[in-house]
């Protein structure tokens, strides 16, 4: 009997594949397929889909935020209504736990991101309205054009193309989606998918407005993104695939927001671990280990005192590391990537504390992995042991003094998060302030005595940082408005009468935006 | 007698060059060169700027923005202790006309941008501070680090890599700045670093703020870019190398801000001809010919309505361009680019309708051009029908209905602007909506019944667009302080202890600066 390849969503229609190539998912608890086959698009169907897209976007200009703010807002109704279906097949497909993590933390975060993203497109907060009274002159944010959107391995719900962040924020600010969903998960896509399209029948949206994909062949990956119908590109995942996609994309004008590597260091001054080091060592096991450490903002380098004290730390880590024993990771290919990168790291002179190999538990599952070395290999070689082993574990490095962890948060590429922790007397404050300097150009958050998985779905957030953490150190993944402003074009109007222009930009402000007039920002009217 | 070389400015001292090539510019209504000699600076050159840049960075982590506001406004008033100077080299280097164009217009516009910047810098506007005070996450925008500026030739002042608007707006955001001068005007170059240079001593900033090379092998120019040490760049000038550069930087994760090219479409609707055709080709033809047509925003492609009322307007066009005959162009190059331009329009269907030709007057000079062609033509051959004619021509293209106009602005690549002529008792609003609802997306900066050259400096200018005018859609070259934004990165603080953020993010606010408080824009403090 063959096996039913599931249709892609275009225009409304969830159609048979043109292709021949599927693929399957695998459970990572049991190892074995999942039940579902995927297809591979070819380019005929992407071209099809971009087609429409790019049909959609046009359609739908200058229509007024509270259109897509109402799709938004039913759509995570419901997202609501399939949770104990999306919350079922992920953990198959992901291995994630039920709960807390899908049912309780990632899906209401995704569902509260979508609402975010609607107040946005309400608020017209993302359009920055700026008007100079003086010379006739108005401008904010418009539609970018359509959107394509990558979604990683690792949150299936929060980061996926067809829901996350990227998703949300593209559809806040006008534009039409095509998510190309991540092959580990792509039931828990399809489901989302399906949302969507209630979601789009309910609203009276273009049946183009979200569109899904769920595989290209990497040729196919790269026309995509450099495709003249498409107005910009979210993609979170792997650093090599998205270096790739960034060049084709770069080469075309296409803006790319990338989410591409980060390991997260960490400073721990020594007074922090004299006076907690027992509350430090649980903080850190939970950041490290938490979602088989599976996160952007794992903690994957921790840079500690030489000498007894952080022997003493590196021990309480290393004895609630072999406690929880190993975790189950998202694919066999995580895990590969993992052993791979502790391979790499034990080669540029880093020793294992704990862990280190596969096994110890259920599936596709790798020892909780602790590594240590010194501050004078990590200087002798900061490239390599800057690796990233994507998973539960870190790699914690001895620094004599001040000044030398000062030197390694030289030598840091960028990354999305840094975190310093000192004492709570403030005696430490120089010591900080010192690595501080350095680290705070190299990261796009900074952290004081938090670990730094826990992003907070906030305004201020920067779910971003310098290269190679992403592809620009100006902007942010999560928070709303910055993450919607992404998928804007900056569209100025010079002497264009009156009532020509976009409502958010007339003299009346019905809505109440606030707008920057004369360089003071304000709800009023003119 | 061998010439002197003139030196190039490294850490505050004018030091010999190292390398071996030199170039003259040329004064362009003599055709003979300037008397004085410029170095090409090799990589061992570039190289020490660059360190002196990065040590100079980390000097001034954290400086207050009202320092960079004192440095520019003290550098905005030793450019004008030398405007004669300044004007009488400039008008030797590009043959543009002392006035108005230099001394009352470029000049005045010049150090008005760099008084803006400073303002953006003292108010902190540019950082966009935000602060949710429920999560204990603050953040803005820092400093991006070095800049590397790179001036055009047809701005010698406005747009000058040591005195223009991406200059000023790399300072304001707290970064040293590594100019590039523009080969055609070095010594007008020269004389902006002198008065940098007595700026930097009279504020006591470091002597690495500015510093100045003139010209590069294209090779080094890549390896300038996408240098680890620098922080972002900012390029004004030819497609073809911008988009080399944009390569590099691109490659390298560096934020790169480039101005590249745009034809500047008008659309000109038959009432606006019935009703004020003789005012409408005056106000053409003196944005298509000031500075001999030598601007980004210059009229370069114009749809006029087929039939007679487009031929009267033709010819209305052509007999000013006739009477003014002919214009001195920056350069030889220039002039050879403008020529090649032609050709290439003459080779996709364009006819000359006046000019076309060199000489017709002094130095390096071309004859006033009008081309025509119509729509069936330009569908046929969209791409090279917007070759760009750099200089002081245009293309005007028939179309016998608004449907055809709009199906031209499909075509059409990224401009910096568009505009849309319509008769003044708005009984061509709906045409005017069909072609704006295609040309809105494809232009930075839309107008209304207004020629595109001209671009005032307000907080509501977009002076940017989609590729292939910039590289981005999202950014603006002019106005603050969007332009200042771009130099920076986006820097978030959370649970950082109180004391330790940057004074614009604690809870008292004395500079009173614009803040988004929870959502809300305030200058009160917390």
């Amino acid at each position: 009997m063959t096996q039913t390849v599931q249709p892609v969503l275009c225009n409304g229609e969830w159609i048979v594949s043109s292709g021949s190539n599927t693929f399957q998912a695998a459970n990572p608890k049991t190892e074995e397929p999942m039940p579902q086959t995927f297809p591979v698009s070819p380019w005929d169907e992407i071209d099809r889909v971009l087609a429409v897209a790019a049909a959609t976007a046009k359609e739908m200009r200058g229509w007024p935020g509270s259109r897509f703010a109402e799709f938004l807002e039913v759509y995570a109704d419901e997202i609501e209504a399939r949770a104990d279906l999306l919350v079922e097949t992920a953990h198959q497909e992901t291995g994630l736990p039920v709960s807390p993590r899908l049912k309780d933390a990632e899906l209401p975060r995704t569902t509260n991101q979508i609402r975010q993203a609607a107040g946005a497109a309400r608020d017209e907060s993302w359009r920055i309205p700026t008007i100079d009274t003086g010379s006739g002159i108005r401008s904010m944010y418009g539609a970018v054009g359509p959107v394509v959107v990558f979604g990683p391995n690792n949150f299936p719900y929060a980061y996926n193309g067809i829901a996350g962040g990227d998703f949300a924020a593209a559809i806040a600010a006008g534009n039409p989606v095509v998510a190309k969903g991540h092959p580990s998960h792509p039931e828990t896509t399809r489901i989302f998918a399906e949302a969507a399209l209630a979601a789009i029948q309910k609203t009276g949206m273009p049946k183009g407005l979200v569109q899904l994909i769920y595989r290209t062949s990497h040729e196919d990956g790269l026309k995509l993104v450099s495709d003249p119908r498409i107005g910009g590109v979210g993609y979170t995942g792997a650093r090599q695939t998205g270096l790739r996609l960034k060049a084709a994309a770069d080469a075309a004008g296409k803006p790319i927001y990338l989410e591409l590597s980060s390991i997260n260091p960490v400073f721990m001054l020594p007074g922090a671990l004299k006076e907690r080091m027992e509350a430090i060592a649980d903080e850190f096991k939970v950041s490290c280990l938490m979602g088989a450490g599976q996160f952007c903002t794992n903690p994957g380098l921790v840079v500690i005192p030489a000498g007894d004290l952080g022997e003493a730390f590196m021990e309480a880590v290393a004895s609630r590391f072999e406690e929880s024993g190993s975790a189950t990771m998202l694919s066999e290919g995580v895990r590969q990537n993992f052993l791979s990168a502790v391979s790499t790291l034990k080669e540029a002179g880093a020793a294992v504390v704990t862990g280190g190999t596969a096994g110890g538990g259920t599936g596709v599952c790798v020892q909780n992995t602790l590594m240590r070395a010194d501050a004078e290999a990590f200087l002798k070689n900061p490239h390599a042991l800057q690796t990233e082993a994507f998973g539960n574990g870190s790699l914690m490095v001895t620094a004599d003094s001040t000044e030398q962890m000062a030197e390694i948060a030289e030598q840091l590429e960028g990354n999305l998060t840094g975190s310093i922790y000192s004492d709570t007397r403030g005696t430490e404050d120089a010591d900080a302030q010192q690595i501080e300097k350095v680290l705070r150009t190299k990261v796009g958050r900074l952290l004081n005595d938090k670990m730094p998985t826990g992003v907070a779905v906030v305004s201020s957030m920067n779910h971003g940082g310098p290269f190679p953490a992403t592809g620009h150190p100006g902007f942010t993944a999560v928070g709303v408005p910055g993450s919607v402003t992404r998928f804007g074009m900056l569209q100025c109007y010079d002497n264009v009468r009156h009532d020509r222009l976009p409502p958010v930009l007339q003299d009346g402000n019905p809505g109440g935006a606030w707008r920057r007039v004369d360089g003071n920002w304000t709800q009023d009217q003119l």
